[in-house]
């Protein structure tokens, strides 16, 4: 059993109105064009979309507008997981009930120091009170954000138990040893890497993909990875996605903000920069330095330069 | 402005029924019980009362069901912060058009490394949706749950900007140096502690009083400090509400069951066992231990006696 989804999945963006509002057309017009420039498939509401910023209705209501606007649920897998497994439930349910590939689980991220026990039973709910034989659950491991482990322990035990439901993992740890551990341990799992820079190995290793957020820019490098990884020119498609996180990390650029920012330059939407509060817009001088630095406008900027050629190919 | 609320307040234990949804009538029970022996006020969904772990309407419909079974509201503070400040809104509009007390407002607590302007903006926008002049608002800090702080200069700034809203802070850090200097900086602020051990320090240097954990099964020791902490009996009546949380260290029992348990030992009723998962009960070896130890069965059980003691008195 698993998630009928492989490869490259882009954490979607979501784009907001001046009310702070998800802003659907924006938000179906985006996935289109990752799905038309490289994607296998999207995530709604992970973190790079904000997801834990958003109502549980705000959340259904975007997973049915997107279907509505016609992109394919069978290549949609949605954030669900909550601090509440009312709510991971509420969510889930709908996902699998509109026709969704799967979903995408947090654990219950507000108490700390749970133990496994603790976070077995709140997966085992969840999964007992959709009860729905199509779930299909990708776990999302994400411990310095939720500061909730999944241990390999808790995972064997989750998949054990839950064979049809449990297909995969989301590892954004940044930590290669706990991704090829997980890889050793799980044969045939679905993994999934949420650091780009570990897509190369972690295909070598029999993994998913990738779910990370530069899929937002950078749809194809990472799609053309993931279609020539046995190649000789592995290694060098592997350098050419990682450059983008660099960057921001080199320009103190945070993630989400900077990211929204790059689709505004491509798409010329403004409302693009618009974040909901926890996270801050760029200042204007960050935006600026970034938006020269990829636009290829500094000589030093090689990367840029081929993100531009990227933009220019396939600006609509 | 102030909460009109000041000395203990207790945050109440959220009982459940079999199929882990809140037990509404036990619920109303136990609140009464809290105001009949001593607490001032009430915190309905704080950390203690699983806030977390249920939905926004479930939450909504237990507020809704302790005042229409009576319980007053103008002695109910309803925690109301979620990662989401949509929910927040909701939540904190919902216990002021309600005619309680006030919030006891999380920051958003999902995303980390989240700058001061952001958790600002997040609180600002939330009472400006809120938009009702009668909101009073408690901040909510408990960095080592949350692993979000809020510094003394956001708080400065929030004040300043809401004044007739942002009225307290509830600081369940467990660092005296950091309630010592918020009781500093901001004199006549409603400052409650969450840390009982720190409640007599508290009421000295001018704060309102505590919120904490053991004022559901303590509520008159608790009381009867807050009464006399001005008497020469102030240090060793301060002595006499330290000791249930040492010893649920000492048993390694963790806090919410193991104040269910005793809550269940008190009313008979095994319901109270339950929690929601990511939670999990104790084991009935750990459950036996407890129990055994405030009964007072034990002969070195003193304070096991003086607990017994208020329970044999207060016993409807």
């Amino acid at each position: 059993m698993d998630l009928g989804l492989r490869g490259v999945l882009a954490p979607v963006l979501t784009p907001l109105t001046p009310d702070l509002q998800p802003d659907l057309p924006r938000m179906v017009e985006h996935a289109r064009w990752l799905l038309e420039h490289g994607c296998h498939g999207l995530v709604v509401f992970g973190t790079t979309g904000e997801a834990t910023s958003f109502a549980v209705e705000e959340r259904m209501a975007v997973v049915d507008g997107l279907l509505q606007a016609g992109l394919p649920g069978d290549r949609l897998l949605v954030g669900t997981g909550c601090p509440s497994i009312q709510d991971t439930a509420t969510l889930s349910a709908h996902a699998v009930r509109s026709g969704c590939a799967g979903v995408l689980v947090l654990p219950p991220y507000y108490y700390k120091d749970v133990d496994d026990q603790g976070l077995f039973r709140a997966y085992a709910t969840t999964i007992e009170r959709v009860g729905d034989p199509r779930l299909r659950m990708v776990l999302y491991h994400i411990p310095q954000v939720s500061h909730v482990d999944l241990s390999l322990d808790l995972i064997a035990r989750l998949v054990e138990s839950f064979p049809e439901t449990v297909i995969g993992i989301k590892d954004s740890s940044g930590d290669w040893a706990h991704l090829k551990a997980l890889l050793e341990r799980f044969p045939g799992f679905g993994i999934f890497t949420g650091t780009e820079r570990f897509l190369l190995p972690t295909l070598r290793h029999g993994g998913a993909g990738t779910i990370c957020a530069p899929a937002n820019v950078l749809p194809q490098s990472l799609r053309t990875l993931c279609d020539r990884w046995e190649t000789p020119e592995a290694e060098s498609l592997q350098a050419q996605i990682t450059w983008l996180r660099d960057l921001l990390a080199t320009l103190q650029v945070p993630a989400i903000p900077g990211l929204k920012a790059l689709v505004a330059q491509r798409t010329g939407h403004e409302g693009w920069l618009r974040v909901r509060p926890p996270l801050l817009s760029l200042s204007s001088e960050q935006r600026e330095r970034l938006q020269a630095a990829v636009a290829g406008r500094k000589p030093q900027a090689e990367e840029g330069g081929a993100l531009h050629r990227v933009w220019t190919e396939h600006r609509p």
